[in-house]
């Protein structure tokens, strides 16, 4: 290329990235906010869909495959979309306090977005059952943390009753506006796609972000965004699938943590997303799981929490029930990052230490 | 609102998130890349630029502060910028493997893309002195990893080495297709704001991003996106600060383990920036850096690793300069869930653990 060519090229390229608002702004006419509402944002959402090929080749069919990485939410998960809603909703009603229970990824979101707004967090965890970095994450964000003996179940009854009792903002998803964000990322996902997906994979906890993913493909289809609907495909871990076998479990036991939640919030209306748009539940085992995450680390080159491996996982199994040239999407709702130990407990790589700082020894570790 | 008002305002919501499709495919024209390049893409840039009100009213004066939030990208830090270039050059040239030296960034990124490229790829990093979040990633992205006893410069040292010997790609920030992928960061400040900064904070380590941001807001400039250029403000920490002191250091020491660099690769070009820019150069304690560390997790809700922060710690120590009404970025790096052992020796949080789990033990530490 001639020097007079590439400065030509140059100075024809316009900038071509976006100055993105945070989702309330820039989805500001489908959200129950006002122009007095304040709104507590930290330019959460537009987060990427990525191609992954190495899944697609396993499906074949000519299937595409996508995978929405809300794990690049500012707190690394899609609980940013609601809690942006919520603060800025406790915000405007004058509230000075919130609380939450959590698996982590919601103190993580609530604790970083109430500070920001000038609030005191309080987020009740599960003792011991909290992934590294989500702990990490509510203390360095400022929340006040208390840990119990006892699972989320008992967390979430505990802090509805607080909610109840004194002066303090339930930001959980029972909590309406939660939904009202979240539902913001099929919004994206119709955007990037220019219609809904064939298939929506996603991983079910409290089933909070089925509903509210439910919710938004209805709502674009009805405004004439989308010409279709997905099958809503829902997926829990095997130790941990209330939904999928239509009880409660009182003992969850999954490597997912952030999907360990015996009796799911949303029951109700994850049914129904299922029923009205012919989809599925189904169990993974956590060895299917972990085999979904190591795939997407080490050949797709993105890292997710196990949880979110649940979507890939259950896309790998029900693999023949993909129609031919289907686009699917598969949800990764949290950063790998916040979850340290699990990568470093499983994972297929070379990994020698102590090693003699000279090119000799590394060459011999290389097999040169 | 009347039904009919909430549905006109629905339907005339025009979609607004852009199908983001990686730095090349948006900066294609000013990158050294061509039509028969294989793209190997996270859909990484695109980072949010994030207004940080509490810095701002330590500063006072009308100043505007915001922090390029590059721990967003797809591998947690702003290394996937030089890492998508680099990669996807060194598959255009038909190599199998990749190699370099990291204190942690660089080896996520290089394994991430390079296994997504379908190549090997071999990190070298100092044995024990890497963030476990870091090493988690390096090894679920399948990277094969050697931990030397020695320093970052001394694996530096055997990877360009092993390079020149071996049929392996360097994809430290000596490959120069790292600085070009870098520099598009101050391409999306420059589209973000409508202008450069008047200010540019970063932390400095081995300078290649500096280096890489300065090229960028030149070419911006000259190709008329911009009408001003900043000033470069580079921050290093003071137990490892070889461009400060305008030395090299042979046993640097800093909790900012990112920047823990005692020879800087890019030193003659930072200060090559520094002059044009009518920058400086100043380091910052790791007090100080915990201080902004804390500041920006539990008031802003941001969440970064150590050796950003730096770039906070040094504007908020070089307040007094700052012009009155001056628009300031700093840049954050990397991604806090790097280093959660940081966050959770280093925060004010208040953490109660061992709770009985009921009402009246959660309220009484509550204070109701």
């Amino acid at each position: 290329m001639s020097l007079f060519q590439n400065l030509r090229r140059r100075f024809a390229a316009t900038p071509v990235m976006q100055d993105w608002p945070g989702l309330i702004e820039a989805y500001r006419a489908w959200l129950p906010v006002t122009s007095t509402t304040p709104v507590i944002t930290l330019r959460e959402g537009a987060t990427p869909l990525i191609p992954v090929p190495a899944i697609e080749e396993r499906i074949g069919k000519g299937v595409k495959v996508f995978v929405k990485y809300d794990g690049l939410n500012p707190t690394g998960s899609f609980k940013d979309r609601g809690m942006t809603m919520a603060i800025s909703k406790a915000k405007e009603a004058g509230c000075e306090a919130v609380i939450c229970a959590s698996t982590g990824n919601t103190s993580a979101a609530a604790a970083a977005y109430a500070r920001r707004g000038g609030m005191r967090a309080f987020v009740l965890i599960p003792d011991g059952y909290v992934a590294q970095g989500k702990l990490a994450q509510a203390l360095v964000y400022g929340a006040e943390v208390l840990a119990i003996r006892g699972n989320f179940d008992r967390a979430l009854d505990i802090v509805r009753e607080a909610a109840e009792k004194y002066p303090v903002t339930l930001v959980n998803s029972v909590n309406p506006y939660r939904l009202q964000g979240q539902k913001t990322a099929a919004f994206e996902v119709v955007d990037a796609l220019g219609d809904a997906p064939d298939w929506l994979c996603i991983p079910m906890g409290n089933a909070g972000n089925i509903t509210a993913y439910w919710m938004g493909f209805q709502e674009y289809r009805q405004a004439g965004h989308s010409r279709t609907l997905p099958r809503m495909m829902g997926f829990q871990a095997s130790g941990s699938a209330p939904l999928v076998n239509d009880t409660t479990v009182s003992d969850p036991d999954t490597i997912a943590t952030a999907i360990r939640i015996g009796n799911p919030v949303n029951r109700a209306k994850a049914i129904a997303a299922r029923q009205a748009s012919n989809g599925a539940f189904l169990d993974v085992t956590d060895a299917e799981i972990i085999e979904a995450y190591k795939l997407l680390g080490g050949q797709e080159g993105i890292f997710c929490e196990p949880a979110s491996a649940a979507s890939v996982a259950g896309l790998l199994k029900r693999k023949d029930e993909v129609p031919a040239g289907a686009t699917v999407v598969c949800v990764l709702t949290g950063n790998g990052l916040k979850d340290p130990d699990c990568a470093i407990n499983n994972n297929d790589a070379a990994f020698h230490t102590d090693l003699n700082p000279d090119l000799a020894t590394v060459a011999g570790v290389m097999g040169f």
